[in-house]
């Protein structure tokens, strides 16, 4: 048991560093790409050529890895070959290219994939058996997530919750903390900082009405998670179908998305989304904000763009809490606070990691609130979420 | 699922009522026991006579009960028959008997079995199916555990994880979550208030050796969790052996204990110890305090006293915390954090729970050093925590 932990810590740290500092160059990288693109809004016509390059280079060089996360997955139900180490920069290079032109996209699977990629590089040099790979995986994935996000205690339960529907894998509770907590370290050590989210204020007692109002709106949360996994599999689909050249889907779903963009008229909805999201805390927003950003995320995602999920669906949550802040008894920064996790709960199917971070981005204030909120989304979201190779360890209810 | 959702909300709230009430009027009774013995400690003297009570109570009434927590798992593992309701009543009264003559015991166990036993006698009234029984009961522990320690995340979660040794009850998220926050809001309405310890300031930075120092400092809290199973086993089998006539087993161990808290000189380590927990957080302790109250409540709960194991945990934790902090390069207050719940999540193997009551009584500052040292505990207690009929769902490692 000493060796065991002694080995991974070992392991741990390093694939805390392969990790940490991917995360750090990915942020840096991303932050970059978000200002120029903002400065120069013009490219976002160019957003077609964007979809055409990043199609062009899956297509030539990534289609081993083109399954992205849910090649990760599968690897860890059933291993059979060490992950091309080309998965890493290439869903780098596709993710900052669809956010130089301006897709609407997240970070989370972009991070994960090339901690996932990293860590099992591992596998052949230190001649690791496949149960000890299984760890090995699902600690990059812990990792990946963890410094991307600068939320160590999340990402560690997320990587421990993400594959099997209703189940956690215990055994690979230590290397998935160890390794969580060194890519976040990591990533802070480069110098890399993450959004400051606010600290919620509780409201004055608890009480059962709140308790009410959480369950109402963690039913709704629920139900747009599954909207959003449904609308990105049947996008996804329907390009398939149509064209069978795969660099022209992210082509067409490029120009579909810049003449949205330029009929709505503002840029709020495309990229990370930062800015709204953390505006959703503090001042009233279009009701139908959640809406237009869901649909615009999964024609990127659904047309071939790379990039992440989560990013997209916090906007998503927090928006939409915000949107029900008028109607339910609850803070509107508080409502934020909980669509921001429980969309992504139900969407990924893991409410205990979004609970933690939930905890960690906003404070135990809110907490009891956001947990309810993410369970009842966990259990409104259908059996199919963003991650097809999710396979069902036990149904939910 | 509509009709699961508001069928389980109603049950829920019935739970959480029942759940509550029982926890608020057990901490006032508690409270009111605790200040009798400190103003009378001649009390201590007596302590034979409370332990034959306590076994003459359960001798004569408590036969079908006596198992408490394993007969509460045992039943969710293989459903036989409804618990029989007096297991509160007892348990209520075998815990105060126990503090007023100045046991070193809990109240975990009480609140969970005086939940568990309430809760199931819903299952007829309700004409309930197994499976929704064993929901029921899960709510139950939950609600119990919540409303005792004013943790609601960590009652719930603690109901998912304890039955079953490396697996978490995803189908009964709901039941559980619902109903813990229902009976904390009922004991808060009762105007039964919980210890509030200080929240943790983080150390400035998060370091790579504060992250060796908390896996360090959890290898200790796991073996001193095991050590602590182990030892109450051994004492419980030694009385059995040599005592066949069970109200004489207390009794004896009461005599042995009066003698040594006379030995001692101090009042120090018997009852709930709450005092000294506070003062864990503040200022040094003596480094073999954690071994005192190991042994005064192995002794106790051996003997046949009743009420839980988890607040003496919390002592022995937060003393051997306050004692690493001269070896350790980590504060007092974040040590004795960390040793409070992770020596709990060595014994009970509930790493998750034990996280999420750190968090939510310390604040998510400390939460990762928090978290690796729950882990690293649960890791090293072995597979025999201080519940017998927990069983094995998954190896450690």
């Amino acid at each position: 048991l000493l060796s065991f932990t002694g080995r991974w810590l070992l392991i741990s740290a390093a694939v805390g560093a392969l990790a940490g500092t991917a995360s750090a160059g990915f942020l840096v990288a991303l932050d970059w790409v978000t200002a120029w693109r903002e400065a120069h809004s013009w490219i976002l016509a160019a957003l077609p050529v964007g979809g055409l390059l990043v199609g062009l280079l899956y297509h030539y060089w990534g289609q081993p890895v083109e399954a992205g996360n849910n090649l990760l997955l599968d690897e860890i139900h059933a291993p059979r070959a060490v992950l091309p180490l080309r998965m890493a920069p290439l869903v780098l290079l596709g993710t900052l290219l669809t956010h130089l032109f301006g897709g609407s996209a997240g970070r989370e699977g972009t991070a994960v994939q090339m901690g996932g990629a990293l860590a099992d590089q591992l596998t052949g040099w230190l001649r690791l058996r496949p149960h000890d790979r299984t760890l090995l995986l699902i600690a990059g994935i812990s990792a990946g997530f963890a410094s991307v996000f600068g939320t160590p205690l999340a990402g560690a339960v997320f990587g421990l919750e993400v594959f099997l529907l209703g189940r956690l894998r215990y055994d690979a509770i230590l290397p998935s903390f160890l390794a969580a907590a060194c890519a976040d370290w990591v990533t802070r050590a480069w110098g890399v900082g993450h959004t400051a989210y606010p600290l919620l204020a509780a409201p004055a007692q608890f009480s059962l009405l709140g308790l009410g109002s959480a369950v109402v709106a963690g039913v709704v949360f629920g139900l747009t998670a599954r909207v959003f996994a449904a609308t990105t599999h049947l996008i996804r689909g329907f390009f398939k179908r149509w064209l069978s050249f795969a660099p022209l889907r992210p082509m067409l779903g490029g120009a579909v998305l810049t003449l949205l963009v330029w009929a709505l008229g503002t840029t709020d909805y495309i990229g990370l989304g930062i800015q709204v999201i953390v505006r959703a805390f503090a001042e009233p927003l279009p009701s139908y904000a959640f809406a237009l950003k869901l649909l615009l995320t999964a024609l990127t995602l659904g047309a071939g763009f790379k990039g992440g999920e989560v990013t997209p669906l916090f906007f998503i949550g927090a928006a939409l809490g915000n949107a029900l802040a008028p109607v339910l008894p609850l803070p509107m920064p508080l409502l934020a606070g909980m669509g921001f996790v429980a969309v992504f709960a139900g969407a990924a199917n893991t409410p205990l990691a979004c609970l933690l971070m939930g905890l960690e981005l906003f404070g135990q204030q809110g907490g009891l609130y956001i947990g309810v909120a993410c369970v009842v989304s966990y259990l409104f979201s259908g059996h199919r979420g963003i991650y097809g190779a999710q396979m069902v360890g036990q149904s939910k209810h």
